[in-house]
Protein backbone atom coordinates (compact mmCIF):
# COMPACT_ATOMS: atom_id res chain seq x y z
CA UNK A 1 0.00 0.00 0.00
CA UNK A 2 1.27 3.25 -1.06
CA UNK A 3 1.12 5.51 1.89
CA UNK A 4 0.90 9.26 2.93
CA UNK A 5 2.37 10.42 6.47
CA UNK A 6 1.67 13.92 6.60
CA UNK A 7 3.69 15.52 9.78
CA UNK A 8 6.46 12.36 9.33
CA UNK A 9 9.23 14.09 11.30
CA UNK A 10 6.63 14.89 13.87
CA UNK A 11 6.78 12.34 17.26
CA UNK A 12 3.80 10.37 15.96
CA UNK A 13 4.96 10.95 12.27
CA UNK A 14 8.13 9.22 12.23
CA UNK A 15 6.93 6.58 14.74
CA UNK A 16 4.18 5.30 12.64
CA UNK A 17 6.70 5.79 9.45
CA UNK A 18 8.96 3.60 10.98
CA UNK A 19 6.39 1.28 11.89
CA UNK A 20 4.62 0.68 8.90
CA UNK A 21 7.50 0.89 6.19
CA UNK A 22 8.38 -2.46 6.75
CA UNK A 23 4.85 -3.78 5.25
CA UNK A 24 4.34 -0.63 3.15
CA UNK A 25 5.78 2.22 0.86
CA UNK A 26 5.69 5.27 3.09
CA UNK A 27 6.03 8.61 1.45
CA UNK A 28 7.51 11.02 4.43
CA UNK A 29 5.76 14.69 4.00
CA UNK A 30 6.31 17.47 5.70
CA UNK A 31 7.67 21.09 5.86
CA UNK A 32 11.60 19.65 5.11
CA UNK A 33 11.04 16.10 4.48
CA UNK A 34 13.33 14.49 1.69
CA UNK A 35 10.46 12.72 0.39
CA UNK A 36 7.97 15.37 -0.42
CA UNK A 37 7.55 19.25 1.32
CA UNK A 38 4.48 20.38 2.56
CA UNK A 39 2.89 23.25 4.18
CA UNK A 40 -0.62 22.57 5.07
CA UNK A 41 -1.95 25.77 5.99
CA UNK A 42 -1.47 26.57 2.07
CA UNK A 43 -3.83 24.69 -0.41
CA UNK A 44 -1.03 25.17 -2.97
CA UNK A 45 1.59 23.71 -1.49
CA UNK A 46 -1.04 20.86 -0.57
CA UNK A 47 -2.17 20.40 -4.18
CA UNK A 48 1.81 20.59 -5.11
CA UNK A 49 2.16 17.38 -2.96
CA UNK A 50 -0.60 15.66 -4.40
CA UNK A 51 0.83 16.58 -7.79
CA UNK A 52 4.63 15.23 -6.94
CA UNK A 53 3.42 11.96 -5.24
CA UNK A 54 0.52 11.10 -8.06
CA UNK A 55 -1.80 8.62 -7.13
CA UNK A 56 -1.75 6.51 -3.29
CA UNK A 57 -4.14 4.19 -1.30
CA UNK A 58 -3.90 6.04 2.33
CA UNK A 59 -3.31 9.21 3.89
CA UNK A 60 -2.36 9.72 7.27
CA UNK A 61 -1.94 13.41 9.20
CA UNK A 62 -0.24 13.61 12.20
CA UNK A 63 0.48 17.31 11.52
CA UNK A 64 -1.86 19.66 14.12
CA UNK A 65 -0.47 22.77 15.01
CA UNK A 66 -2.50 25.03 17.27
CA UNK A 67 -2.52 27.96 19.74
CA UNK A 68 -1.51 26.33 23.50
CA UNK A 69 -1.04 29.16 26.00
CA UNK A 70 -2.71 31.11 28.20
CA UNK A 71 -6.84 32.20 27.66
CA UNK A 72 -5.88 35.95 27.97
CA UNK A 73 -3.89 35.46 24.87
CA UNK A 74 -6.61 33.98 22.88
CA UNK A 75 -8.07 36.49 20.39
CA UNK A 76 -9.23 36.35 16.70
CA UNK A 77 -5.32 36.12 15.81
CA UNK A 78 -3.82 33.76 18.48
CA UNK A 79 -7.21 31.07 17.35
CA UNK A 80 -5.67 31.36 13.83
CA UNK A 81 -3.33 28.76 14.59
CA UNK A 82 -5.94 26.12 15.43
CA UNK A 83 -8.31 26.70 12.24
CA UNK A 84 -5.12 27.63 9.77
CA UNK A 85 -3.33 24.69 11.22
CA UNK A 86 -5.05 21.44 12.96
CA UNK A 87 -8.25 22.58 11.19
CA UNK A 88 -8.64 23.49 7.60
CA UNK A 89 -4.81 22.21 7.05
CA UNK A 90 -6.44 18.64 7.54
CA UNK A 91 -9.97 19.18 5.88
CA UNK A 92 -7.88 20.88 3.02
CA UNK A 93 -5.83 17.58 3.01
CA UNK A 94 -9.23 15.63 2.39
CA UNK A 95 -11.13 18.50 0.06
CA UNK A 96 -8.34 18.14 -2.09
CA UNK A 97 -6.58 15.08 -1.90
CA UNK A 98 -9.91 13.31 -2.80
CA UNK A 99 -9.16 14.51 -6.43
CA UNK A 100 -5.73 12.45 -6.28
CA UNK A 101 -6.38 9.01 -3.74
CA UNK A 102 -6.98 5.66 -5.31
CA UNK A 103 -10.44 4.34 -5.00
CA UNK A 104 -11.47 2.19 -1.67
CA UNK A 105 -8.39 4.73 -0.24
CA UNK A 106 -8.45 6.37 3.16
CA UNK A 107 -7.84 9.52 4.94
CA UNK A 108 -7.13 9.13 8.83
CA UNK A 109 -6.89 12.77 10.52
CA UNK A 110 -5.37 13.55 13.82
CA UNK A 111 -7.82 15.06 16.59
CA UNK A 112 -7.78 14.31 20.18
CA UNK A 113 -9.33 13.68 23.77
CA UNK A 114 -9.71 17.82 24.06
CA UNK A 115 -12.83 18.30 21.75
CA UNK A 116 -14.59 16.70 25.09
CA UNK A 117 -11.94 16.65 27.62
CA UNK A 118 -11.26 20.23 27.79
CA UNK A 119 -7.69 21.45 29.54
CA UNK A 120 -6.89 25.08 30.41
CA UNK A 121 -4.53 26.30 27.75
CA UNK A 122 -6.15 24.33 25.18
CA UNK A 123 -9.17 25.89 23.77
CA UNK A 124 -8.03 26.56 20.81
CA UNK A 125 -7.13 22.99 20.25
CA UNK A 126 -10.72 21.93 21.69
CA UNK A 127 -12.21 23.92 18.72
CA UNK A 128 -9.91 22.74 16.20
CA UNK A 129 -9.82 18.73 17.37
CA UNK A 130 -13.94 19.11 17.59
CA UNK A 131 -14.32 20.58 13.65
CA UNK A 132 -12.11 17.94 12.42
CA UNK A 133 -14.12 15.47 14.30
CA UNK A 134 -17.50 16.77 12.64
CA UNK A 135 -16.38 17.56 9.62
CA UNK A 136 -14.66 13.38 9.43
CA UNK A 137 -18.73 12.49 10.06
CA UNK A 138 -19.67 14.34 7.43
CA UNK A 139 -17.47 13.55 5.16
CA UNK A 140 -17.44 9.89 5.55
CA UNK A 141 -21.10 10.28 4.22
CA UNK A 142 -19.80 12.10 0.70
CA UNK A 143 -16.78 10.77 -0.45
CA UNK A 144 -17.36 8.96 -3.49
CA UNK A 145 -14.98 5.88 -4.57
CA UNK A 146 -15.53 3.73 -1.52
CA UNK A 147 -12.90 6.18 -0.33
CA UNK A 148 -13.22 6.51 3.86
CA UNK A 149 -12.23 8.84 6.50
CA UNK A 150 -11.83 8.29 9.95
CA UNK A 151 -9.96 10.51 13.15
CA UNK A 152 -7.25 9.37 15.56
CA UNK A 153 -8.13 10.86 18.79
CA UNK A 154 -5.46 10.14 21.74
CA UNK A 155 -4.98 11.99 24.45
CA UNK A 156 -1.77 12.90 25.82
CA UNK A 157 0.83 10.67 24.53
CA UNK A 158 4.06 9.09 26.08
CA UNK A 159 6.60 10.51 24.27
CA UNK A 160 5.41 13.86 24.49
CA UNK A 161 6.32 14.26 28.51
CA UNK A 162 6.61 18.06 28.13
CA UNK A 163 2.63 18.46 28.04
CA UNK A 164 2.08 16.27 31.40
CA UNK A 165 1.61 18.80 33.59
CA UNK A 166 -0.92 20.32 31.16
CA UNK A 167 -3.27 17.33 31.42
CA UNK A 168 -3.36 16.29 35.65
CA UNK A 169 -4.52 12.72 35.84
CA UNK A 170 -4.35 11.90 32.55
CA UNK A 171 -3.31 8.56 31.39
CA UNK A 172 -0.88 8.94 28.57
CA UNK A 173 -1.66 7.04 25.30
CA UNK A 174 1.11 4.19 24.28
CA UNK A 175 2.92 5.03 20.77
CA UNK A 176 1.89 1.51 20.29
CA UNK A 177 -1.77 1.73 21.13
CA UNK A 178 -1.26 5.23 19.12
CA UNK A 179 -0.25 3.11 16.22
CA UNK A 180 -3.08 0.39 16.28
CA UNK A 181 -5.51 3.15 16.70
CA UNK A 182 -3.75 4.60 13.01
CA UNK A 183 -3.97 0.53 11.69
CA UNK A 184 -7.60 0.29 12.44
CA UNK A 185 -8.78 3.42 9.94
CA UNK A 186 -6.53 2.39 7.41
CA UNK A 187 -6.45 -1.61 7.38
CA UNK A 188 -9.99 -1.94 8.60
CA UNK A 189 -13.22 -1.05 6.76
CA UNK A 190 -14.83 1.24 9.22
CA UNK A 191 -15.66 5.11 7.98
CA UNK A 192 -16.68 8.39 9.71
CA UNK A 193 -15.13 7.21 13.02
CA UNK A 194 -13.31 8.57 15.86
CA UNK A 195 -10.82 6.04 16.97
CA UNK A 196 -9.81 6.48 20.62
CA UNK A 197 -7.04 4.31 21.27
CA UNK A 198 -6.45 3.82 24.63
CA UNK B 1 -32.03 41.65 32.59
CA UNK B 2 -30.09 43.19 29.62
CA UNK B 3 -29.94 40.12 26.76
CA UNK B 4 -28.26 41.10 23.96
CA UNK B 5 -29.46 38.51 20.55
CA UNK B 6 -27.66 38.72 17.91
CA UNK B 7 -29.39 37.62 14.99
CA UNK B 8 -32.11 38.75 16.13
CA UNK B 9 -33.96 39.16 12.79
CA UNK B 10 -33.82 35.59 11.92
CA UNK B 11 -35.95 33.18 12.54
CA UNK B 12 -34.88 32.42 15.97
CA UNK B 13 -33.63 35.54 16.69
CA UNK B 14 -36.98 37.23 16.41
CA UNK B 15 -39.03 34.42 17.96
CA UNK B 16 -36.54 34.45 21.12
CA UNK B 17 -36.51 38.35 21.60
CA UNK B 18 -40.45 38.56 21.30
CA UNK B 19 -41.24 35.80 23.68
CA UNK B 20 -38.07 37.12 26.07
CA UNK B 21 -38.87 40.88 25.88
CA UNK B 22 -41.89 40.72 27.90
CA UNK B 23 -39.40 40.05 31.14
CA UNK B 24 -36.45 41.75 30.00
CA UNK B 25 -34.54 44.28 28.38
CA UNK B 26 -33.58 42.82 25.02
CA UNK B 27 -31.15 44.69 22.46
CA UNK B 28 -31.59 43.36 18.94
CA UNK B 29 -28.07 43.04 16.87
CA UNK B 30 -28.14 42.04 13.51
CA UNK B 31 -26.24 43.62 10.22
CA UNK B 32 -29.24 46.07 9.58
CA UNK B 33 -30.78 46.20 13.49
CA UNK B 34 -32.40 49.50 14.62
CA UNK B 35 -30.85 48.73 17.70
CA UNK B 36 -27.30 47.76 17.27
CA UNK B 37 -25.39 46.96 14.30
CA UNK B 38 -23.17 44.31 13.83
CA UNK B 39 -20.84 41.76 11.40
CA UNK B 40 -20.20 38.86 13.40
CA UNK B 41 -17.44 38.10 10.79
CA UNK B 42 -15.50 41.00 11.91
CA UNK B 43 -14.02 41.32 15.07
CA UNK B 44 -13.82 45.22 14.66
CA UNK B 45 -17.48 45.60 14.04
CA UNK B 46 -17.89 43.06 17.72
CA UNK B 47 -16.10 45.47 19.53
CA UNK B 48 -18.12 48.40 18.19
CA UNK B 49 -20.99 46.14 19.42
CA UNK B 50 -19.70 45.73 22.58
CA UNK B 51 -18.64 49.71 22.97
CA UNK B 52 -21.83 50.57 21.76
CA UNK B 53 -24.07 48.81 24.02
CA UNK B 54 -22.33 48.57 27.45
CA UNK B 55 -22.23 46.33 30.16
CA UNK B 56 -25.32 43.45 29.97
CA UNK B 57 -25.90 40.06 31.28
CA UNK B 58 -26.62 37.49 29.22
CA UNK B 59 -25.48 37.09 24.98
CA UNK B 60 -27.82 35.04 23.00
CA UNK B 61 -26.09 34.71 19.47
CA UNK B 62 -28.43 32.72 16.84
CA UNK B 63 -26.45 33.79 13.59
CA UNK B 64 -24.96 30.98 12.10
CA UNK B 65 -23.93 31.47 8.47
CA UNK B 66 -22.60 28.19 7.17
CA UNK B 67 -22.08 27.03 3.38
CA UNK B 68 -24.84 24.64 2.37
CA UNK B 69 -24.52 22.89 -0.75
CA UNK B 70 -23.37 19.65 -2.83
CA UNK B 71 -20.20 18.08 -1.58
CA UNK B 72 -18.02 18.75 -5.06
CA UNK B 73 -18.60 22.48 -4.46
CA UNK B 74 -16.92 22.07 -0.79
CA UNK B 75 -13.24 23.97 -1.07
CA UNK B 76 -11.15 26.17 0.96
CA UNK B 77 -13.07 29.26 0.11
CA UNK B 78 -16.82 27.72 0.27
CA UNK B 79 -15.59 26.29 3.42
CA UNK B 80 -14.49 29.90 5.10
CA UNK B 81 -18.53 30.37 5.64
CA UNK B 82 -18.98 28.59 8.01
CA UNK B 83 -14.82 29.19 9.27
CA UNK B 84 -15.77 33.17 9.17
CA UNK B 85 -19.28 32.93 10.06
CA UNK B 86 -20.76 30.18 12.54
CA UNK B 87 -17.76 29.23 14.03
CA UNK B 88 -15.13 32.23 14.48
CA UNK B 89 -18.16 34.89 14.66
CA UNK B 90 -19.40 33.13 17.49
CA UNK B 91 -16.12 32.16 19.22
CA UNK B 92 -14.95 36.24 18.71
CA UNK B 93 -18.50 37.43 20.15
CA UNK B 94 -17.05 35.26 23.40
CA UNK B 95 -13.52 36.49 23.03
CA UNK B 96 -13.91 40.18 22.81
CA UNK B 97 -17.90 40.18 24.67
CA UNK B 98 -16.07 38.62 28.18
CA UNK B 99 -14.41 41.84 28.51
CA UNK B 100 -17.77 43.83 28.46
CA UNK B 101 -20.24 41.26 29.95
CA UNK B 102 -21.08 41.90 33.69
CA UNK B 103 -20.04 39.42 36.25
CA UNK B 104 -21.70 36.01 36.41
CA UNK B 105 -23.45 36.45 33.10
CA UNK B 106 -24.01 34.27 30.14
CA UNK B 107 -23.08 33.67 26.38
CA UNK B 108 -25.42 31.15 24.75
CA UNK B 109 -24.31 30.35 21.18
CA UNK B 110 -26.24 28.22 18.56
CA UNK B 111 -24.79 24.61 17.24
CA UNK B 112 -27.03 22.38 16.03
CA UNK B 113 -27.26 18.42 15.21
CA UNK B 114 -25.48 18.34 12.34
CA UNK B 115 -22.25 17.84 14.95
CA UNK B 116 -22.73 14.37 15.35
CA UNK B 117 -25.31 13.64 13.14
CA UNK B 118 -24.36 14.18 9.79
CA UNK B 119 -26.62 14.99 6.67
CA UNK B 120 -25.60 15.44 2.80
CA UNK B 121 -24.96 19.49 1.62
CA UNK B 122 -23.78 20.08 5.15
CA UNK B 123 -20.47 19.05 6.04
CA UNK B 124 -19.56 22.78 6.41
CA UNK B 125 -21.80 23.23 8.98
CA UNK B 126 -21.32 19.99 10.85
CA UNK B 127 -17.29 21.61 11.50
CA UNK B 128 -18.63 24.53 12.54
CA UNK B 129 -21.00 23.13 14.62
CA UNK B 130 -18.82 20.88 16.00
CA UNK B 131 -16.00 23.63 16.81
CA UNK B 132 -18.25 25.82 18.19
CA UNK B 133 -18.97 22.91 21.11
CA UNK B 134 -15.86 22.06 21.83
CA UNK B 135 -15.12 25.57 22.38
CA UNK B 136 -17.76 26.05 24.58
CA UNK B 137 -16.49 23.11 26.82
CA UNK B 138 -12.88 24.57 26.81
CA UNK B 139 -14.16 28.23 27.94
CA UNK B 140 -16.16 27.07 30.51
CA UNK B 141 -13.31 26.28 32.35
CA UNK B 142 -11.19 29.18 31.68
CA UNK B 143 -13.86 32.29 31.72
CA UNK B 144 -13.46 34.60 34.82
CA UNK B 145 -16.11 36.13 36.94
CA UNK B 146 -18.67 33.30 36.95
CA UNK B 147 -19.56 34.12 33.56
CA UNK B 148 -21.44 30.72 31.95
CA UNK B 149 -21.16 30.00 28.27
CA UNK B 150 -23.28 27.15 26.97
CA UNK B 151 -24.67 25.96 23.34
CA UNK B 152 -28.25 25.25 22.34
CA UNK B 153 -27.95 22.82 19.36
CA UNK B 154 -31.16 21.72 17.80
CA UNK B 155 -32.26 19.54 14.83
CA UNK B 156 -34.10 20.92 11.85
CA UNK B 157 -36.25 23.46 13.46
CA UNK B 158 -39.86 23.58 12.87
CA UNK B 159 -40.19 27.48 11.07
CA UNK B 160 -37.45 26.62 8.73
CA UNK B 161 -39.66 24.04 6.47
CA UNK B 162 -37.28 24.78 3.61
CA UNK B 163 -34.87 22.71 5.02
CA UNK B 164 -37.01 19.51 5.58
CA UNK B 165 -36.07 17.66 2.66
CA UNK B 166 -32.32 17.79 3.77
CA UNK B 167 -33.18 16.37 7.34
CA UNK B 168 -35.36 13.15 5.66
CA UNK B 169 -36.92 11.51 8.94
CA UNK B 170 -35.62 13.84 11.51
CA UNK B 171 -38.46 15.70 13.98
CA UNK B 172 -38.80 19.11 13.77
CA UNK B 173 -37.49 21.17 17.20
CA UNK B 174 -40.87 23.31 18.03
CA UNK B 175 -40.01 26.99 18.89
CA UNK B 176 -41.03 26.73 22.14
CA UNK B 177 -39.00 24.07 23.15
CA UNK B 178 -35.97 26.00 21.31
CA UNK B 179 -37.22 28.88 23.69
CA UNK B 180 -36.89 26.52 26.76
CA UNK B 181 -33.34 25.89 25.36
CA UNK B 182 -32.27 29.10 25.60
CA UNK B 183 -34.16 30.06 28.93
CA UNK B 184 -31.98 27.02 30.12
CA UNK B 185 -28.77 28.31 29.64
CA UNK B 186 -29.65 32.16 29.60
CA UNK B 187 -31.64 31.49 33.53
CA UNK B 188 -30.04 28.29 34.57
CA UNK B 189 -26.72 28.15 36.10
CA UNK B 190 -24.97 24.99 34.05
CA UNK B 191 -22.20 26.47 32.07
CA UNK B 192 -20.01 24.07 29.55
CA UNK B 193 -22.84 22.34 28.27
CA UNK B 194 -24.99 21.48 24.84
CA UNK B 195 -28.46 21.32 25.26
CA UNK B 196 -29.92 19.69 22.85
CA UNK B 197 -34.06 20.86 23.29
CA UNK B 198 -35.60 17.88 21.84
Amino acid sequence: MKIIIVGASGTMGSYLANALEKEHSIIRADRKSKDVQVDITSPASIENMYKTVGAFDALICTAGPTYVGPWKNLNDTTFRNGVEGKMMGQINLVLIGQHYINPNGSFTLITGALTHDPQKNFANASAANAAVDGFVRAAAIELGNGIRINAVSPTVIENSPQYFPFFPGEIPVTMQKLEFGFRKSVFGANTGQIIKPY
